[in-house]
């Protein structure tokens, strides 16, 4: 039996005494029993740690106990890879100082930094390249909609959050640090943000539920001159074409042929909308719980009442498995199980699902191998991941590095074509449309795209 | 000609070849003609580069055409070291990950980061063993008293909120992030720092002008369950009462039979008071410009108004020069020049100064050197530096190692004391009351003694 798990419940068990090859394949076949996965071991000073990935938390006990349970294993302690992780925090704040010394320090601190105030002062630029403005990044969010949890509040987004600038300094060399905003408040966020604004030379909204995170990036764009970003929005967005347009290229679709039909009409949703559309999408079916969007609708917010005037000219209306009659794209990122075979098996010929909703998709890949052309997920453990690292690191670089004002429609589609072409036309099938998120080459192409779209555009500061 | 510069002025010279001794000698005397003073040399690469320390920016220059003029030398660049070394901001962040693969990110990030957020949300507790709050001051300003500079605004007072996160991180391996606050409202700071105080361990509030500064601090105190520090008022009193419990031991006086006379009563000199008064001080004096602060006084502000009302129990009126006829101590946070060679010498036998007015004091050391017992001052050339980093390092890693939620006057008599006992008895002398901030014993002294006093008042978290 293959039992598929993922180091999220991993556990270390450490153990009193080295393990031989045959007592490895015992704890391996124990483990397998509970639906675990032994991974490795590995000596450490006087203990022996066993890493055993496990399905969910309840079965970590009993993985634990079962390898108490063998012959000759006296287990000493264990803990929780996920948590242990977590302890302290994931980032730190770092001095660029050389050396700690009377003469270093009369330049950091006092006296010398005041020369650097004063210039500051006479011209606020120099903040921009003399200060951790240059390239630090703000990772915002009121955890209003964290993940799929939900409004969990400021202190339980901060895990989330520190992973973000976790990525921002591992994927792109951008310094990042978290503000987890104690509100709910759109207006109290666009106000706090305003005012800590001096700290950074960049915003990046995440986890904020709608409409709420509309009205908080167009006020923070308009009123701010540096570039705010609101990732599970644009990111996706950006992505998502990345992924579309490679795809296209692989089923021979021109996008102005195409009808896409998307379920899922919240930040993300509206945002892939747009940028499908300003990419050039023929026609756009946008559906929510209650249906399609059109324009004879009573029951829409202002971004779905954008929508209905601006897709779906046809006026078609009706549930999901209606509308998705002879479409060539389904977009979800909305709720596992929304689509049905019978849906996918009703699109036009070579088919292509993004099937998003996270952590399980709309459609399990299993269910329609045979019958689309191409499948993508926002999970690891399928191909065609569609995952927001492989652009808001590069955009970030790309902005910070010329000084941008904004991020505009034309960074976003620079930033999607140039993850599309990380991957070669030669590479390209139905199981590979998109970059891997750990391709390390991805980052500086989208950075140097950004940025020249950036300059291009004549909007940078420096 | 000695010439007495620092490093904040300090150039690099780039030149072609490298220089013998003789050559040497001649750039070292034609510095020195200029107020310079040659440093040293270094080969980097192709060039020679040249330290020199300027006596200000308008020497800079002058000093590089001296260099071009020199027969041999061909200047090909130079910079200013403290502009250099500010460019790009002086902290970064960093991942604490030790691997990025798919294995640390799936713990890191999703799906398992939000394991860690349910736990969170189940228990808010985790959020301080489990995310950067653990670790991590806010170092808060608004720019409204910045150094001696006064209200330059809060992108000019980021290279000086670098400078504290910088030395946090150096001396006390705690975290920090500078938080510039656009707005001069202390309602409006209070405000943003309790909304942003989710991503935080402790709040440094730095730079702020009195009155705001006491309203903001004792507000933030109130609301927040974690330390809020002002350092300015706390760090400095604290490290002039250790300064002054070393003197007193030198001249053989005790606290309570002596007069302290100060001089400038912001927010730093009224928190002076207050903490002096707190370990015994027998007979306080304050002096502000209108002079000395008694009951009768009907121009006070409600922070003079308790000094009127806890100390000057004679209700001595009149100037400085006035009062300090027979004073046993003077401390000065106020402007250079406001004592006189006359003042010093009607105070008592075994005279204490502590002159601290930043970067002059308030009388030069020489004018008075064979009239004082003990002189101190804020400057790091002369004897007896009174400097906040000897303070606030400790205290922020002492409250966060036992999840303190306050600073209580407990936790600062405790640091004085750590600081004061940096100077073994046997070692102390006129010259020699206080450690130096390059003393790397005292962080941790002032840690434990910080956290014993916060366990014993029973003031922490965890």
């Amino acid at each position: 039996m293959s039992v598929k798990t993922s180091s999220q419940y991993s556990i270390i068990v450490c153990v009193e005494s080295d393990l031989d090859s045959a007592a490895e394949a015992l704890v391996s076949q124990s483990m397998e029993a509970l639906g675990c996965a032994y991974i490795s071991k590995e000596v450490c000073g006087d203990v022996v740690q066993l890493k055993i990935n496990c399905p969910d938390s309840e079965t970590q006990q009993k993985a634990v106990d079962a390898v108490a349970a063998m012959d000759g294993t006296s287990v000493v302690d264990w803990w929780d890879r996920t948590f242990r992780m977590h302890e302290g925090g994931k980032i730190s704040t770092n001095t660029e100082l050389h050396a700690f010394n009377p003469d270093t320090l009369a330049m950091a601190y006092t006296p010398g930094v005041a020369r650097v105030c004063l210039a500051i002062k006479e011209n606020e630029a120099v903040a921009d390249t003399h200060t951790i403005r240059r390239n630090t990044v703000a990772i915002v969010s009121d955890g209003t909609a964290v993940l799929g949890l939900g409004d969990i509040g400021p202190k339980a987004a901060m895990p989330v959050m520190e992973g973000k600038a976790l990525l921002l300094r591992e994927i792109a060399g951008v310094d990042a640090f978290p503000i987890c905003i104690d509100t709910s408040s759109p207006s109290e966020v666009i106000e706090t943000v305003k005012r800590i604004a001096p700290s950074f030379g960049a915003i990046n909204l995440e986890d904020i539920a709608a409409p709420g995170a509309f009205e908080i990036e167009d006020t923070l764009r308009k009123s701010l001159d540096i570039p705010v970003f609101h990732d599970d929005q644009h990111g996706t967005a950006i992505v998502a074409l990345a992924a579309l347009q490679n795809a296209l290229k692989v089923v021979d679709k021109k996008i102005e042929d195409i009808t896409v039909v998307m379920s899922g009409l919240g930040a993300a949703g509206i945002a892939v909308a747009k940028m499908m559309l300003s990419a050039g999408v023929g026609n756009f079916i946008g559906v929510d719980r209650s249906g399609a969007v059109h324009k004879e609708r009573d029951d829409l917010n202002f971004a779905k009442q954008w929508l209905a005037e601006n897709t779906n000219p046809d006026s078609l209306s009706g549930s999901l498995s209606d509308v998705i009659k002879g479409a060539d794209v389904f977009v979800g990122l909305s709720a596992p199980g929304v689509l049905t075979k019978a849906d996918v098996e009703a699109m036009a010929q070579d088919s292509i699902v993004f099937a998003m909703a996270n952590p399980n998709p709309e459609i399990q890949p299993e269910e329609v191998e045979d019958i689309v052309a191409i499948m993508a997920t926002g999970r690891s453990d399928y191909p065609n991941q569609i995952n927001n690292v492989l652009a808001f690191p590069g955009i970030f670089k790309g902005a910070l590095s010329v000084g941008a004002t904004d991020i505009t429609d034309g960074m976003k589609l620079a930033a999607a074509k140039a993850i599309a072409d990380g991957v070669p036309d030669t590479d390209l099938s139905p199981e590979n449309i998109i970059p891997s998120p750990f391709d390390r080459t991805v980052v500086d192409r989208v950075s140097e795209a950004v940025a020249k779209a950036a300059v291009a555009e004549g909007i940078c500061r420096s």
